[in-house]
């Protein structure tokens, strides 16, 4: 399923996408995460044109750093950031650079969403603590506040987290073309399958640090290639099997 | 006002403490913030054997670093850290020492509880988005994945963030002794006064860097004097006008 959020008449609800019907059925279900057979209103709404938000309100954004094996600089412990939830922001909703930077970068990444409470669960268990999966922008300004390896000012400024444009819970984590364009220009090319920790092995890490909650997400960090951007860019990560998280940029 | 959470037989709910009397007199508001003019349901509970819960449910809690004068490693720039909302516990409750720690920290804090929504404002304004003032507990595992400046690990494990008992609305936060006591030694003593940056400008420069929401929480920095907790002690952090926060410290 591509579970996804969608401002009705009603408020903002949660619905499953049809890509191919172009379609949005809107869920009975209005808390996170629906139960395992969601029931449907009966009501659809089409999804071109559809207002769709953040597909998910987290308690906590936990950010990954250098966990891509084909950078660099690719850490081997486990680099850890955290984002504040008022950093989220959904699709197409603005990028806002602040005015004291003048590098603020995209970083495109998979983005992991907690189904279940999950307290020091072996990799093995953690899959099944994963409700779904989707795309991710953690947007990080790297002029601001990074001296002395500090990057909570950098990452955690609002709209600094796009997330979206649905969670899709049957798509394999381990191996999925992930893209960042800028104004339609290939910008960053990576697969999961170059995560130095994968998917399952972060879960059971973080989650021997912290609970992780229903609606927790972590960011599993970015693949070489991630720049500046500039105010009316536009930038869209991508994943396969996901789909495509598309947000412009502008000054405040 | 003593605002603080206590469980009753009906759930946690807000009630008004009063020293005097020993007793809590419970709101009929159940969000936070209560109103400007707190209602009552006429029930009491005894203060002494009452449960009192963390006073608030912070969507994040903002962690300043350095920030008494009175320190040698005082910082010129903000230093900012977060913790997860999972690290937040309440008055009485264990903080669980990690099995891979053998250095975890107490580390007294004034704690300032936002009220209203709070974006780049003047330090002039800031207090107005002030809700009060409670005690914290920065509690930090000074040996876990602090290389090259990382405290997101450190800082931000379960139970590593006892707040209350209560919060204080009309407490001059610019001038209040703070201590912690180890079992009953004083082990930590400085005033608000030494605060490098006091509340109002805290409040401000955060708020340029993200939006402060409702029930948010700024941990102010710690003075001089903090060291390793052991299991089974006892650890108090005390502010004149507000009260006084004990944790017991047990092994996991």
């Amino acid at each position: 399923m591509h579970l996804a959020r969608v401002m009705t008449e009603h408020g903002p609800r949660y619905g499953a996408v049809d890509p191919k019907e172009r379609s949005v059925r809107i869920l009975t279900d209005e808390c996170f995460p629906p139960g395992p057979s969601p029931q449907f209103t009966g009501v659809s709404v089409p999804l071109d044109g559809a207002r769709l938000l953040a597909p998910v309100a987290p308690g906590k954004v936990v950010v990954i750093g250098r966990n891509y094996g084909s950078r660099a600089d690719a850490a081997d412990t486990l680099v850890l950031h955290l984002k504040p939830p008022t950093a989220v922001t959904g699709p197409g909703e603005p990028i806002l650079l602040p005015s004291g930077s003048k590098d603020v970068r995209y970083e495109g990444e998979l983005a992991v969403v907690i189904g279940s409470v999950c307290r020091a669960v072996d990799p093995d268990q953690a899959e099944a603590h994963v409700f779904g999966y989707t795309c991710a922008n953690d947007v990080t300004a790297w002029d601001i506040g990074t001296e002395g390896g500090q990057w909570t000012k950098a990452k955690g400024m609002d709209t600094f987290c796009p997330l979206g444009p649905w969670i899709t819970t049957d798509v394999d984590p381990a191996a999925a073309v992930i893209t960042t364009h800028v104004n339609g220009e290939l910008r960053q090319h990576g697969s999961t399958a170059e995560l130095t920790r994968a998917t399952a092995v972060l879960v059971s890490e973080v989650s021997h640090l912290m609970t992780l909650l229903p609606g927790d997400v972590l960011l599993t960090g970015t693949p070489g290639g991630s720049a500046s951007l500039a105010d009316g860019d536009e930038v869209t990560v991508a994943i396969e099997g996901i789909g495509a998280l598309r947000n412009p940029v502008a000054g405040r």
